[in-house]
C-alpha cells in the first residue's frame, strides 16, 4: 500500500481477537481512519459476530471472527498488509516466521521482545523454537525507538511493566543521573490478566483486595534492563516488584531513584521536558498522576516528587492501550508515515 | 451559521463546565468535527485551564473557564451559536430568557421540561421564575421528537433516569398494549449525584452498597408521565423507585409491564426493531442488556423477557452519556442538519 | 448430646468447606461456644489447614480438610451430632439418605427445599434421586418455622434470594391483605456464584456491570411459592427477577405490592413489627435497608415505602449469613435449644 | 477498677464516636466482655441513638450519643475508667491534660505522639499547646512496648500506616542488619481519610483511581523514624511514600531494604518469627500478603521476598482495626491485665 494515496488504507489482520488485547485492538482499528479490519481470528468464537465476543461494539461492525489460520494459509495470507499479533505468549514465534516477507507484523507477546533466548525460555517457561528472529523485530516503545520503528518492518510491541517503568526511567539513564540500585513498585489493574476467569481475577477475592505477586521474577524485568542499557549507561540493580490493584484498567509505577547529585524539581522537569519534547503521548503532570486520568486512552502520565538526591517518579497508564493496543497502532502509524496520533486521540473521562 | 458550508463550525458556550454534565459535552464538543468551543463558564474555576479541572483533558485543549455570564452580557451574548445549559436546577429558567433570540440553547437542567410549573415547584422545591418560556422549548428525547427536535430553537434535554424509562415503555405506549401498572425498578451509578462530594458518594460508604431513595417521588416521575401521554393512551399507574449503584457510571431500568394480551418474545421485539427502525443508538439486544456494554457511549440498550402477559423491559445506558451530554449533542447535530450521529460514535471498551 | 448440660458442645461437621458456604461456616462455627468442629471435608484440599485455603482464619485453627466421606463411611458417621451440608446442589440427595439416624443434618443446598420432585428437576436440571426424604426436611427460614425448627431432625435451609422475598412478603400474605400481582426486584452479590471463577465473575466484567439474568426462571421461586402457600392464602402472580451486583456480599430485594385497601407506612410498619416481634435478626429500618449495613452480619433489614394502594417492601441481608450459614447455624441453635442468637451477634462494620 | 474481680467491667468513654475510629470503638466496645461504654460523645449527633449514625450498630444497643464534654466536666468525669479520644488531631492536647489524674486515657490521634513539639508543628500545621504532656504517654505500638503499655496510664496510639511499616521493619532494626536507605511504598484504603465526605474520597473518582499523596511529608513518617530509633540502631534515610488504593479498608506497605549481607528466605522468616513470638496479632505469611484476609480483623499480615541482598517486607493490616481502634484495645487489654485478645478475635471473612 502506498501511504500516499488519501484515504487508501492499510488492510489489517488482527490474531487474537477474541482477548482483552484483540478487543482494544478492534475498539481502536474499526475506527482508524487510516485502516480497515480485513481479517479478526478468534479460534473459540470463529463464525461469530465480534460485536457478539465484545458487547461494546455491537451495532458498530458486520464483522465476523474466522479460525486461526493453518500454516500454509499464514504462508500464503496476501490480502492484509499488517498482522496484528494479540495472542498467548509461545505462539507468535510459530507464526510470524511463516508470514510472507512483504506483511508487516506486530508483535503484542513477549515472543520476540528479549535478545537473549536463554532469558526467555527462564521468563516464559517454554523454549524459543526461532530465536534467530528477535533481531528481524524493533523494539516499538515508540517514544525511545521512534525513527527505528519508521522503517520497521516488524514490531516487537513492549509489555505494559516494561512501557510504564522505561517511559519513568529513560530520561535518568540517558542523562546517566542515577546513582544505585532503583526500586520500581509497580501495580495494575486486573485485565492485566487477560480475558479468562481465573482465581486471582474472582471478582468477590479481587474486588477488595491488594498483594504483590511473581516478586523479583516478572518476565517484563529482562526486557526493561535490555532497553535500558541500549537507552545509556545503566548499571544500577533493578529492583522490581509487582502487585494486584482491585481496578479493571491501569498500570502505576512508584520509581525510586537516588540521584549522583541533588536535583529541583523544576530540573526534573526540565529534563523530561525535552526528553520528550515530540511525544505527544507522554504528558507531564503536577505531583502525581492518577489511573483514573489515562484510562481508556494512550496516555501515559508522569509526575516527581524530590527531596536532595532522592527522586520518585511517577508513571501512569492504561494497560490495554499505551500498554498494549494503543502503543501497537501509534507504531503503524508511523510505519505507514500517519500522523503519530491518527485514531488514537482517546479523550478518556471524568469521571 | 449556514450548516451547509462544509466544515464551518457551530460556536458553541457551555455554561457549567466543572460539574460532570460539563465534563462530558467538553469530552465529547471539544472533538466534535462541526463544533468549536468558543466558552465555557466555571464560576469557581474561571481563568483555570479546563485541562487542570478535568485533568482527562490535560494536554488536549488550551481552553480556559470564564466566569459565569452576567445578565447583561448574556443579552449581548452575540460570539456563539449555540448555548448549552449545564448548570444546576433553578440557574437556566433565569439564564435562558435572556439570551438574544438567534441563539440556540440547550438545557440539560429540569427546568423546561415540565409544561406545570406547580408539578415543577413540587419536584424542584423551588418557585418557577419563567414559566411561560417552558412552551419555547422541545423536549429532546431525540428517537421520540426527532423531527420537532430539527427545527427546533430551545432543546430542554431530558433525565438521564426519563431516558433509560421512555425508551423502554415509548413503543409499548405508542401501540397502546399495556393493562394495568407499570413498575419501573431503576437504579443509577454515583456520577448522577454530581461532581460535588456529599455523604451518598463517599467512597467507604457507596462502594459496598446498594439502597434505595426518593421513593415514589423522583423528579424525573412527572417529565415522564406527561412524555407517555404524549406518545399515546397511557392511562397506567407509575410505580417508579430511584436505588442507588455502587458504580461510577450507568443507569439500568427494569420495567414491568402487564399486557392486554399474552405476548411472545418476537413480537416484543418485532414492536421495538420497528419503532426504533431508524434509531442508531438504541441497540436491542439478547437477553439483558449490561451498563458495562453501554458506559462511555451514548447507546441505549434495550432487551426484554416475556411470560404470558407479563413483559419485562430492560433498558440500560450512561446517565452521562445518552442520559445527558451525548443526548444534547444528539439533539444538536440534529438542529443543525448534520449526522444524528456526528461526534458520538464512542465503542465503549471490553473490559 | 444433652443440651442441659453447661459447656458441651454439638461435635458438628462441614461437608464441603472449601466454598463460599462452608468458608462462612467454619468463620461462625469455629467461635461458636456451644460447638466444636470436629470435621470439614473438601475434597480438593484434603489434607490442607483450613488457614491456608480460608486465609482469613489463617492462624485461629489447627484444623485441615479432609476427603469426602465414602458412602460406607457416611453410614458409621458416629462422632460427630449435626452435619451441615455446603455442596454443589445434587450431592445431598446422595448423602443425607445414608447418614445415620441421630445425626441431625442442616443441609443449605436447594436438594429437600421443594416438595415437588417435578419441580425439582425443572429448575435443577437433574431428577431427584432420593424424593421421598424431602418430607423428613423442615423448611429452616427461621422466622416463619421457629416451632417446626426446633423440632426437627434435618433442616433444609432456604435460598438466599428466597429468603430476602419471603421475610419481606410473610407478614403481608398472613394478613391476607395482598390483591394483584407481586413484583420482586432481586439483586445479588457475586459471592453468590460461589468460589469458582468463572465469566460471569470476572472481576474486569463484573466491576462495572449490572445485568438481569435467569428471567422468571430462577431456581428459588418455587421455593418462594410454596412457602408463600403454607403462611397465608397466596393466590398473586409472582413476577420474580435476579440481577447482578458488582458487590462481593449482598441480596436486596424490591418488593412491589398491591394492597386491597389504601394503608399508611405506620399501619405496615405495625403489622411487621408484630409479626417479627420475637425475631432479632430482623431489624425494621426508616426508609430503606442498605446491603451496607447487613454485610458479614445475619441481619435481614427491612424497609417499606408507600402510596395509596402501593406498597414496596426494601429487603436487605448477607446472601452467605442470614441467606446461608447464619440462618444454618441459627436453625441450629434452635434444634439444640440454644439462644437463638447464639455465635451469631455479628455487628457489621461502618464503613 | 480492680482487675481481678470477675466480669467486673472497664467503664469506658468515647470521645468522638460518629467518625470511623469511634465507629469502630463501639464495634469492639460494645461486644467486649470486660468493658462497658459508659459514655460515647458526638457533637453533631448529640441526643441520636448510636445505632442510628452507625446504622451497622441498629438494634444492638440501646445507647445515645452524648455532647462534647465542656473543659469544667472533663475535670469532674468519675464514672469512667479509662477514655478513648477519636478526635480530629489537635483536640487530644487540650483535653486530656484536663481529665483526672486517674482516669486511664488512651489517644487515638497524632496528638502525643511526637516527643518533638517542633516535628508536631510542621506535620499537623499548628502549634501544640501541651507539649509536655507528650511524654507521659506510653507509644502503644502494642508489639514493640507491650511490657511498657502493661504499666501506662495513658497510651498514644499509632498511626495506621506507622503500624504497618513499624511491624515491618522492628526486628530487622532490632538485629541490626540494614545497609543504606529505606524505600516504603505504603497505600491506603478511602477510610483512612475518615467519614466526612471530601473531594479525594468522592465515589465517582475514587471508583477507579490509583495516585500518590503527600510525597515524602506524611506526618506519620516522624513517628516511625522516632520509633525506630529507639528499637535499635537506625541511621537510614527513609523514603516513605503515601498512595491511595480504591478500597474502603487496609493498608499494604512495601518495605524495600538493602541488607548488610545476603540472607535466605529461611533466616528472615525465622528473624521476624522470633521477633514477634508472644504476638499472635501478627501472622507471618508464605508469599504476599493480602488486604483482603486482614480486613476487619486486627491482624498484620507480613510476607518476604529476598533476592541476595535485597529483602522486600509486606505488611498488610486494616487501617481502622490494627490501625486504630483495634490496637487502642489491644492496648486497653494489657493496661488492665485482660487477654490480649479479649474481644478482638474477628476472624475476617471469605470473601
Amino acid at each position: 500500500m502506498k501511504s500516499d494515496e488519501v484515504n487508501e488504507r492499510v488492510r489489517v489482520a488482527i490474531f487474537g481477537g477474541s482477548g482483552y488485547g484483540g478487543a482494544e485492538l478492534l475498539r481502536i482499528l474499526l475506527f482508524h481512519p487510516r485502516a480497515e479490519v480485513a481479517l479478526a481470528t478468534a479460534n473459540e468464537r470463529a463464525g461469530k459476530r465480534v460485536g457478539e465476543v465484545h458487547r461494546n461494539l455491537h451495532g458498530l461492525t458486520e464483522l465476523r471472527f474466522t479460525s486461526a489460520l493453518a500454516p500454509e494459509e499464514l504462508e500464503k495470507l496476501d490480502n492484509v498488509d499488517c498482522v496484528f499479533l494479540a495472542l498467548p505468549h509461545g505462539q507468535s514465534m510459530e507464526i510470524a516466521p511463516r508470514l510472507p516477507a512483504n506483511v508487516k507484523v506486530i508483535d503484542l507477546s513477549g515472543d520476540f521482545r528479549l535478545h537473549s533466548s536463554a532469558s526467555y525460555e527462564q521468563h516464559y517457561g517454554r523454549a524459543h523454537t526461532t530465536p534467530e528472529w528477535s533481531k528481524e523485530f524493533v523494539y516499538g516503545l515508540t517514544e525511545i525507538n521512534r525513527e527505528q520503528v519508521r522503517g520497521a518492518q516488524r514490531i516487537s510491541n513492549p509489555g505494559c511493566f516494561a512501557t510504564a517503568t522505561l517511559l519513568g526511567l529513560a530520561p535518568l539513564v540517558a542523562q546517566g543521573v542515577i546513582a544505585g540500585r532503583v526500586v520500581v513498585d509497580a501495580k495494575t489493574g486486573s485485565s492485566g490478566s487477560g480475558a479468562k476467569a481465573a482465581a486471582n481475577t474472582h471478582h468477590p477475592q479481587r474486588a477488595q483486595s491488594f498483594y504483590a505477586y511473581k516478586p523479583f521474577a516478572h518476565q517484563h524485568v529482562p526486557e526493561i534492563e535490555q532497553t535500558l542499557a541500549r537507552i545509556g549507561d545503566w548499571s544500577s540493580e533493578l529492583i522490581f516488584m509487582t502487585h494486584s490493584l482491585p481496578v479493571v484498567r491501569g498500570i502505576f509505577a512508584s520509581i525510586y531513584v537516588e540521584m549522583k547529585n541533588a536535583i529541583s524539581l523544576e530540573d526534573v522537569r526540565k529534563m523530561f521536558a525535552e526528553f520528550y519534547d515530540e511525544s505527544f503521548f507522554v504528558r507531564l503532570v503536577e505531583g502525581s498522576p492518577d489511573i483514573n486520568w489515562v484510562k481508556t486512552t494512550n496516555f501515559c502520565d508522569i509526575g516527581f516528587a524530590v527531596r536532595g538526591h532522592q527522586l520518585v517518579v511517577f508513571s501512569a497508564l492504561d494497560n490495554l492501550v499505551k500498554g498494549a493496543a494503543g502503543q501497537a497502532t501509534q507504531n503503524m502509524n508511523l510505519m505507514y508515515g500517519f500522523e503519530e496520533t491518527t485514531g488514537l486521540m482517546f479523550a478518556g473521562t471524568n469521571p
